[in-house]
């Protein structure tokens, strides 16, 4: 299915399924409204379904990785051959993302989009290092890395555009899988840096204030990690009114595979956890595709990537937890799927009123 | 063992202990510090615990519920007879602190430390009706419900010395059995009353900027509640300098018993979560005993009843989660105790750089 077709499937979510979940949550033994944001999630978990009582027993996460041209520009802390590095050790089960999801009893599915590394190589190959506790691994490379965007596109229109046919494509194997929530998350190496430069061109903020220190570079990096987006953006004159030229020019193959991802799950009725700043970008992405996304998603955590608060701002999203994460890989899509899951375990297990013969307000 | 030699015994953590930590931490595979308060949590407790790899393997939220003179002023949205109806309803696993703690894998135990009500009675008893879903009902009732503090104090000094006792029995028992994090909560029907008596008095902020609106009264109401505090604190005379003594004049049993908890989890070195505005009213009055009670804390959440920065601020402790709940029962507590088992699992399963052959910062 292509990006327009599906795109057409997407509606905004029912409110009549919202306002009926929210009596139910006024009739639980509790005064109204107490339980916040758990009773938002519960209410928002119904609509999107469109389930009186829906479930989240199967949880995945998708881990997007891609490397990146422009990390030739000096823009990150770590060298490149980390990325994938990263993708072995997150199907070994021991990187953050492993341990989260397993916390909160999601998979987690690693997908190489865009790494620039042959994993087929039988010495190192992931598939020969699985295990229960690791991430399942699937190849779906649409570029080996992306090309240095300081020097021009990152990838071609065409390339951006099969990124996201593979998120798309996840997004509704999943769902017919069985699977009831998605999480997003992001490996890269240099990819805080495409991300600065999408969110500068589809919120107008200036590049200063949205350019944060990735994994940790110092004072002269980061001036020079700005010059380097103001530059990928002088040469490429992404056009901000196209998203897709925008991901294809200053964007990357993970940054895409996550918007796929956040249009296939709204196209699919399932809710969708959006990480931190990278996820964020692919989210701004797909909802500039189509803004009825916006219905399905759940904003993770604040980033402590300054550029964040500026994605989320746009979409009206406000973040479920700030715990100064700034990590990526979607572990704050794992941490905020546990209490996306409380709330909707308030809603389906606490007796009502009746139920428990309490009185109810004066 | 009385309050003073208990105190005693309660010393800061360790710093040591942190420091081999945060080596561990920063050996992992992740950008130094960038899973940010999870490393946090992960630190505090291995200096509580003073163990290299401690555990959380049982955990147990405290409801501590009375009743409160001060409901016959009109200060609360509901009755007074909810309070046993809810003490019920926690038994029977219905209610939100059940839940919750149910998905953070804690117990709850329910102490009657100042109910106005009869729980022997047979055809109600809870002792009849808990079930393995359901919480443990301990009865330590030292006053059946307060006296009005609009008209005199609460408590005398001894009751609210016995409610403090009670509590740091319960923590000495429990560390003795094995558990190794405790969670605050509360239920009495017009706590958020004395509460913020207690604020006022122990922070000096006025007490229209740290008067909410309880379980949800209309501006009137929430004008007479003002007022009522006011008339209690100058009738009563509460002493800043002696926490005893506010506690006793404007405070009340649970409060007490959580004051009482804090202290003892401090002395036996067990984590303890403390939920939002009248648990941390309850913590307040432990820190002010002893101030090296804080070290052993964590603050779970930022209530929505206003008054509760006020007592954070002043005890230096940043909330978990801000998701916008204003319930008590140990709500907070139970989501916060996810959060902070989320970061001693990165601690304890993720791969050094060294495990997973990942190159580390250039």
């Amino acid at each position: 299915m292509d990006l327009n077709s599906l795109s057409e499937r997407i509606t905004h979510t029912n409110g009549k399924f919202g306002e009926e979940a929210q009596q139910r949550l006024d009739s639980l033994t509790k005064p109204q409204g107490s339980l916040g944001r758990l009773e938002e999630f519960a209410k928002q978990l119904v609509s999107i379904t469109e389930q009186k009582m829906p479930d989240l027993d199967k949880k995945v996460v998708f881990t997007f990785a891609g490397d990146h041209g422009v990390a030739d520009e000096g823009v990150s802390a770590f060298p490149k051959e980390v990325t994938p590095q990263m993708v072995l050790n997150f199907v070994n089960g021991g990187a953050g993302i492993n341990v989260l999801a397993r916390h909160a009893g999601a998979e987690v599915v690693v997908v190489d989009i865009g790494v620039d590394y042959d994993f087929n190589n039988p010495s190192v190959s992931p598939l020969n290092k699985g295990g229960i506790k690791g991430g399942c691994f699937i190849s779906r490379k649409v570029v080996s890395g992306t090309k240095n965007m300081r020097k021009g596109s990152a990838m071609t229109r065409e390339e951006a555009l099969k990124c996201i046919e593979v998120g798309m494509k996840l997004a509704t194997d999943y769902a017919e899988k069985g699977y009831k929530i998605f999480g997003t998350g992001d490996m890269g190496i240099a990819n805080t840096t495409p991300s600065s430069a999408i969110t500068n061109v589809l919120t107008g903020v200036s590049v200063e204030d949205i350019t944060g220190r990735g994994t940790g570079i110092n004072d002269d990096a980061w001036k020079n990690k700005v010059q380097v987006i103001k530059d990928a953006i002088d040469i490429n004159k992404p056009d901000a009114s196209d998203p897709v030229d925008v991901l294809a020019k200053v964007g990357g193959a993970e940054i895409a595979g996550i918007a796929g991802l956040v249009l296939g799950a709204a196209a699919n009725k399932v809710p969708v956890v959006v990480d931190g700043f990278i996820s964020t970008a692919g989210a701004l992405i797909a909802y500039s595709i189509n803004p009825k996304t916006r219905d399905y998603m759940f904003a993770a955590h604040k980033s402590q990537e300054i550029g964040h608060t500026a994605m989320l701002d746009k979409m009206g999203l406000r973040p479920i937890v700030d715990l100064d994460l700034r990590l990526g890989e979607g572990t704050g899509s794992a941490l905020a799927m546990l209490l996306i899951e409380a709330g909707l375990k308030i809603y389906k297990e606490m007796a009502t009123f009746e139920e428990a013969a309490v009185s109810n307000k004066e």
